[in-house]
């Protein structure tokens, strides 16, 4: 993909020196799990993985791969799903693991913040803030895993999107090492500072291209007192929507989900899940799953879910619904959502989008790409589900019963092309909260405007003069 | 204050030629209430205001300017409090008003946008939006004549950011005209877009010296279906923050209003305006006045404060309380909120600043700032009030009672410097809302690390390397 002229050989020894030789791999073994990411749809190679143990040591590392040409790949906890993490060239691009940072420096739960180092995984953040008596509401499949400052540089999103935003709307300030070796503390606390340029929510979402994030203030949310999780069947996604329209008027931050779900996922998932049994009587076209959560009392979620039930059926939205009467039933409702993937993976394979349009347009959005994709792909199994609430659909295509796998994923980008004309031509998003990494990085510089592209070069530039983190990444690399 | 060279005359036919000769304006008893500010601490001159009606226009204006070398300053409704709007080089800066894109170009009901143009005055998108039956909850004293391109370019705040967020928060997309005379169209209506950097970001809060927003489409908010507004009598700011920390975690996004006021400025207002009273029996040391908005019912909302009292009551925080029963008196309540700068002009100078600290800081900050204060000026009358749930205090001091005004104003810039202080000791911001502009900007750049404001004039640089686009506004201008 690249025509950038490979890089030269990394002076392994003196970036050795500012690690220690134990944080400075070269043994091929070790560096092999650093090198693939989840999708498997990169795997190249790299002579060095540097773990420093501090953000003078990731200062230190940019300060000489600036001088010597050296290419440095930030990487978290390599979960990222376009390639962003990896190395692309051969055998001369570096990976620097923030992951020997892992400290929570500090709590303040008065304030609602938390000051996280950038290799402390989402987990732990989560649990920090449990234990502090709050929370933190971003939540993600690879929650195990994902590090702080890789779901920063991603602005990564996820169910709880919502009421509480992506990771850009969790943050409050960073500290970055800038491809110089200039460390900017901007670990701010402030709800309102208005004090220049808003370099934060640059670094947030650049994808490790203009500097290397070795620490963020979070936001932290109150733990809810009451909540209400409800699945219902409705006709249409234009139901969903209208559904969803009047649940975030009465609810406010207090509609906390909204998923939309047609009936073949959850034909998969029963499917192929064990345990798995449809909580209706009957089934019904599509299904929402929603949410609400209550900062006062399990009373006043039941109440905003009984006003919306009543506004709901005066529009005759509802054909039927079920509410959690416990905590296992409320994980039994949201594992119906979660599993829908992986019970893809038995019917055979699939082709993925990420895509988001204006929320008013989903209904449009699905009916003009279902019309598209059959049109090419007859008998292809439309399993589109997502966070209709943000507009954000997985438009995901199951083969034919019985097509050829390989035969059908050889139609990748062709379905891609389909799908993504219509999300365009809906002012949408080809990636609304994956990023674009190496996956998309030409498709973003087709679609877009040659002065979006090249506002950008000029930030990457200006930032990264040497052009040694990360490039490739996001933008095509400067000709040299 | 600049150490610029004095840029070219303007080549005013030129520019003429693209407006048409009625909307190029050389006039100076026209052009002079565009060159004064609010608080008249900048007075300078111009020889062109310009008035385009198109983006186009306003492409060609910058395309001819970066060309020419000419100086332009964007200019909305000319209400900002730091000098970014007025021009600042003696007769060689042209003005370019925005006020003649005054249209709504769309709003979309069902999805919660609407899209404005810059010179749309802020009320009138609240009226749109109501029309709609939706609201546009940014509310500032300057509403009545503030435009879009200007609170964007500011990130403007006031009393609703609590909920809402600032311009920030409730802004998705923007169209915005290079200095190049390139438009780049970033008018998104999504939720969710992780394409690349955040451009959008960027230019707000820019001042105007990066682009010119022509366009941008804002976030509205449902209608509160029930509201409770209530003055609470408490002992001190840190009674206030523990108040505010309960009805934050109960209420949630229903929290609307949370402000601080101390006994005085009540004393200020009900001397000082007509009707004004107390409307609690009697005198408190400090007051929090909260409001809470339901998208549910009034019940609901009546709900929320009852379980507020119920948990503050638990820890003895309240004094004395009233609630409005009426839209009269809830009109009454804020009105002893609202009018406390007006009221402070009869008590003689006045010293302001307009700081924000993390939440939990501003007991801790008051306190120091007023020991501070006081050893500096014994006799000062501090009336510290604003945002709390924001962190973000109008640390205003009123003169000593019989003192020499104009001496006491002379002493503006040595009270700055230790209130400032101990804002910076403290991780704070000393322009919470209002911006650099020209009032800020060497304050800014003393108290920055040097790399930030680095950083700053790359991106500068790399967006106006002509350096035409309000020179001198936020950063220093660049050395010829």
């Amino acid at each position: 993909m690249s025509a950038q002229p490979p890089s030269p050989v990394p002076p392994i020894e003196r970036f050795a020196a500012i690690v220690g030789a134990r944080h400075a791999i070269t043994d091929a073994q070790e560096i092999a799990p650093h090198l693939i990411e989840p999708r498997g749809l990169y795997h190249d190679a790299s002579p060095l993985l540097l773990r420093p143990g501090s953000r003078e040591e990731v200062a230190e590392i940019l300060k000489l791969a600036s001088a010597t040409g050296t290419i440095i790949v930030p990487q978290g906890g390599n979960t990222g799903l376009t390639g962003a993490q990896v190395p692309q060239q051969g055998r001369s691009e570096v990976i620097l693991s923030l992951s020997r940072l892992n400290r929570i420096r500090d709590i303040d739960a008065i304030g609602g913040t938390l000051t996280s180092e950038a290799g402390v995984v989402l987990a732990s953040v989560q649990e920090a803030a449990e234990t502090a008596g709050m929370m933190f509401p971003l939540s993600l499949a690879s929650e195990g895993s994902c590090q702080v400052g890789g779901i920063l540089s991603t602005n990564a999103g996820g169910t709880a999107v919502l009421a509480h935003g992506s990771m850009r709307h969790l943050c409050l300030g960073l500290e970055v090492v800038l491809p110089s070796g200039d460390i900017w503390n901007g670990l701010r606390q402030l709800k309102k500072d208005n004090t220049g340029y808003d370099l934060r929510d640059l670094f947030i979402g650049a994808e490790g291209t203009l500097g290397v994030i070795t620490a963020a203030v979070l936001k932290l949310a109150p733990r809810p007192r009451g909540r209400q999780t409800v699945l219902i069947g409705v006709d249409d996604p234009a139901a969903a929507l209208a559904l969803f329209r009047i649940a975030a008027d009465i609810c406010g931050s207090s509609l906390t989900g909204f998923e939309l779900m047609p009936r073949i996922a959850l034909d998969f998932v029963i499917r192929h899940t064990e345990g798995g049994r449809d909580p209706l009587s009957a089934a019904h076209p599509w299904y929402a799953l929603v949410e609400i959560s209550s900062g006062q009392s399990e009373e006043a979620a039941r109440g905003l879910l009984e006003t919306l039930f009543i506004d709901a059926d005066d529009k005759g939205l509802v054909r039927d619904a079920v509410a959690a009467e416990s905590e296992a039933q409320r994980g039994e409702l949201w594992q119906l959502r979660e599993a829908i993937s992986d019970a893809q993976k038995p019917e055979g394979g699939s082709i993925k989008h990420d895509v988001s349009v204006p929320v008013a347009r989903v209904p449009a959005f699905l009916a003009a790409a279902d019309k598209a994709v059959l049109a090419a792909i007859p008998a292809a199994r439309i399993v589109a589900f997502g966070h209709m609430g943000d507009g954000n659909i997985h438009y995901n295509i199951s083969q034919p019963v019985g097509a050829d796998k390989q035969a059908f994923l050889a139609r990748w980008r062709e379905v891609n092309a389909i799908v993504h004309a219509i999300v365009i031509d809906m002012n949408g998003s080809i990636s609304a909260e994956h990023g674009i990494g190496q996956l998309k990085r030409d498709e973003l510089a087709s679609i877009r405007q040659p002065i979006e592209i090249d506002l950008m070069a000029r930030i990457k530039a200006a930032f990264d003069p040497a052009g040694i983190l990360n490039p490739g990444k996001v933008l095509a690399p400067r000709r040299p």
